[in-house]
């Protein structure tokens, strides 16, 4: 490793909560005077930014499955390059809302082509940075579910099956790489409150932190 | 193997002929009578268009080598998906000018990021779609390169050395590929006139359609 920072990514389904407590913590570690660095891909990063254009084009109805985990993986790397690779060889802690692990589990296992060929394309995209610590916020996809919907003010009982059974292969997914790395995953009960979440969280990146900067 | 057609593809640097001589033998072959589609990456096809607008955009100077490779990955997959493919299916005969080779040869070998990581993303996007056959048109890259000055009227003896030995790198990439996979590509002698090299290739690729379309 010739990295100083610390690379740190937050996995899981919408829902879960990881965006709100990563950008909290990330305010109040800055405030207690941590070097921090959120992203998430694309990142503003131009060809990035082009690249999912082309990825979330509603007209690209012929967009093949690999086509598309090729076009994540690209975007992937340049992100990485212009963004997380600087910020870890200036010493920073990066916090990435969403990495590699999130192709996995969703193009990989959840849609079928395979967790083993999605790995393969974006190993070649990351080549030697992988996240030091992945926090993974599991919880039951209906309960994501119902809280997206009750965010959007939409029906509450309404839940759409066939996204439920999706949404229990990426979970699926993301329990079979924490099987796979066990020393990077680090899971999170992400059905307690909100406020609980974060307090385990807070307490589980202080601990690493100070383990590791020290 | 499911597919009915046959899948050549042709290989070579610029100034080989290769372009010239597929698309002469493609016309000679279709008035005998022969299903035949010519085609090369990104085709028209409008989401491989997009990736190649990205890559060839003359700003995107910050592009990482890794980055480039995997656009250049997910246009193939889609160019493959939409016109190789169905072509192949239908039975025709499909001649691609350059293909996963070129690939291999420039950003694998030549760039130096290493052939068997191109071929890893490669091997992803074009999974069982392998050519039947290749056809390498070799020369000296000296030569190739006059005939290109020549044909763009520049002056005759400025060849850049710089890109004369990228040139030979590359050359020397198509090299190791034949080596690796002797049984698919046939090699052709590039030196000789572009009269020359048609009546060696069409003889090649008339006895090689011959036994397998019969």
């Amino acid at each position: 490793m010739n990295q100083k920072g610390v690379f740190i990514t937050f996995e899981g389904p919408e829902g879960a909560g990881k965006t709100t407590v990563m950008n909290e913590l990330a305010k109040e570690f800055t405030a207690e005077g941590m070097d921090i660095v959120t992203t998430r891909e694309p990142g503003g990063i131009r060809i990035a930014e082009k690249i999912r254009a082309i990825i979330l084009d509603n007209q690209h109805l012929e967009m093949d499955a690999r086509t598309e985990a090729l076009l994540y993986a690209a975007a992937r790397r340049q992100h990485l390059v212009e963004v997380i690779k600087p910020a870890l060889a200036a010493g920073k802690i990066v916090l990435c809302d969403r990495f590699v692990d999130a192709s996995l589990a969703y193009q990989g296992y959840a849609r079928g082509i395979g967790v083993a060929e999605v790995w393969a394309i974006n190993e070649f995209a990351i080549a030697d940075t992988m996240p030091d610590k992945t926090l993974l916020f599991d919880l039951n996809p209906e309960v994501g579910l119902s809280r997206i919907a009750n965010g959007k003010n939409r029906e509450n009982n309404r839940l759409d099956k066939e996204s439920v059974a999706f949404h229990e292969k990426v979970r699926e997914g993301y329990h079979l790489l924490v099987k796979e790395s066990p020393d990077r995953f680090i899971t999170i009960d992400a059905e307690k409150s909100q406020d609980e979440v974060k307090v385990n969280v807070r307490n589980i990146l202080k601990n690493y932190l100070d383990t590791k900067m020290n």
